[in-house]
């Protein structure tokens, strides 16, 4: 399977799940402050990769997509629910190439809007009930709550690390507020929602693949943010640095330099975004590049997704060969080649 | 049932869901900027009257206490998350005599700790798995999705009036949007829940006593809101106007005023917050209170509570009399009569 392959896979998987993401928004009443602009939001086109991964593994154990969709569906909407809750959060100007929405509305109606899309998303649970039946329904319910409070407690991570100015953030710790707030909800759960709806209940034999592959796709999505000049990536250039995260790269900068080096790190980075100097962030640009934390999370991306493509044969050895199972074994690679 | 018993009862209530509300936020990785807040302020005691109104309905059809907690508890928990989420668009600085969540950890953790107490609503409505199964637990279900879903449309109405600084909002439109925002979740679905919990299926019976209530409600708390003085109400007071917010009091005041005073009016609502100045705050009070619209807001506010404690009788005709049906018919009349 080429790039060119397992993009439009990707893509495949993304237009099936279209129709039941904006059938979820009701038409009849669209506020202008709330539906509208929460339909505009669904139609920028994230990449798909949760549902993507919801319902190919799915079909690699044998399952059917029709059984999947609300799922997978529902996966979408949780993730752009959050997007708009973090983008608020992390003060973002861009997303997916365009103004965020607290930008676009200000932030009153936009946390009003993130609200209804996460509430919409058991609305589109719901649509389980008649296939799946109550019981299982309610697994996959269980499952969201699980993936949705994991992911919010490591925003709480980050944003209490931002709050507090700490600049003693570990690598380890980096990587344990990861693992909650992108790899459950993003490829953990993914993967076990998939696997559920086949009929299979050994779940936690995907945690260490899925773990890993999120972890990679992070921590790339790290490096692009510091490596991309605006359009391309689709969010602010650099945007990491004006919000103050906390990232590998970071972390690795803070184990690494020299103390005076560290004292001025940290006093650019109590600032409020608001006071943040581009000139500011340039010279953190700069001494990231040079010190080689940016080169040391390329390095360890593309361990973790090396670690993640050894991972897929235990987690997936059951599963016969086949397209599917062909497009999740690309996953792995796929999380540290994309440049966007 | 004297008053006093009434508020006895209504305490009675809440003490009972009070173990199950706290048992809903983990304990064992309470996050500084997570669960320990969300705690804190879960134990600012409210005063409960959407648990009160649930039990009180499922014990007057002849069900079971026990079977009503779980989702009680949900109910209080639902209204706490909302109002963390409500304060921030609002830009409320007092809650309960307290300073909002947002004021004391910034925007970014407050939001992010109204998404954990949303989801973890759905975690305490799991509980009802056990003794309801998972049919009637999914109903349950449907119906908080509605009563929230309601909600948000009110609150997108009323931000979007902010926002677009409209000084013709009619009374009608402020009664359809409460209906929406205030009535629906705290006086209409409480009741529903609560005789579906007893075993009833019709459920639209409730509707007229609980919208009226409802109503009755939210008006006498646009009138506390600028009758009283800081601390017995536990909000800013005048905050309403600080906020812009268009009550029926300001609705009646846009159709009786004359148009210079309007121009006035829109003018100053047209600043943000920050820029309103208290000399224009009280000014706008003070005509307010001249015009008649307070005192006009409070006679409707008592005629929405007759109405309502004539529709109680046909609501809850099948149902015995006793302790909770009583309780059900002091609810109008607490309405207009509290004080905080």
């Amino acid at each position: 399977m080429t790039d060119t392959d397992f993009q439009a896979q990707l893509t495949h998987y993304k237009n099936s799940i279209r129709p039941l993401l904006l059938e979820a928004v009701p038409e009849s009443e669209t506020s202008p402050y709330l539906y509208g602009p929460a339909r505009d939001f669904l139609d920028q086109h994230g990449k798909g990769l949760r549902p993507a991964l919801c319902i190919a593994t799915c079909k690699a154990f044998g399952g059917d997509e029709k059984a999947a969709l609300p799922t997978a569906a529902a996966l979408e909407l949780l993730h752009n629910a959050l997007l708009v809750h973090d983008d608020i959060e992390d003060e973002s100007l861009e997303r997916r190439g365009q103004p965020t929405l607290h930008v676009r509305y200000g932030v009153p109606i936009a946390v009003n809007i993130g609200d209804a899309m996460n509430a919409l998303v058991l609305r589109v649970l719901m649509k389980n009930l008649e296939r799946l039946g109550p019981s299982l329904s309610w697994q996959v319910v269980a499952e969201f709550n699980h993936l949705l409070l994991q992911s919010l407690e490591g925003q709480a991570m980050e944003l209490g690390w931002i709050r507090d100015n700490a600049c003693d953030v570990s690598e380890g710790d980096y990587l344990g507020m990861i693992l909650k707030k992108t790899c459950w909800y993003s490829f953990i759960h993914p993967c076990r929602l998939g696997a559920l709806l086949a009929g299979r209940r050994d779940l936690e034999r995907f945690h260490a693949f899925a773990y890993l592959a999120g972890a990679a796709f992070q921590i790339q999505d790290d490096v692009l943010n510091l490596n991309s000049r605006s359009g391309a990536y689709g969010k602010e250039s650099c945007g990491d640095l004006w919000e103050g995260k906390r990232t590998l790269i970071l972390a690795r900068a803070f184990e690494t330099m020299p103390s005076n080096e560290r004292v001025r790190f940290q006093r650019v980075l109590a600032q409020p975004r608001s006071r943040r100097l581009e000139r500011d962030v340039d010279w953190m640009r700069s001494v990231l590049e040079q010190n080689g934390s940016i080169r040391y999370a390329q390095q360890v991306a593309a361990e973790f997704a090396k670690a993640a493509r050894e991972e897929f044969d235990k987690a997936f050895e059951s599963a016969p060969d086949g397209p599917d199972k062909h497009f999740l074994r690309q996953f792995a690679d796929f999380m540290v080649e994309r440049m966007a």
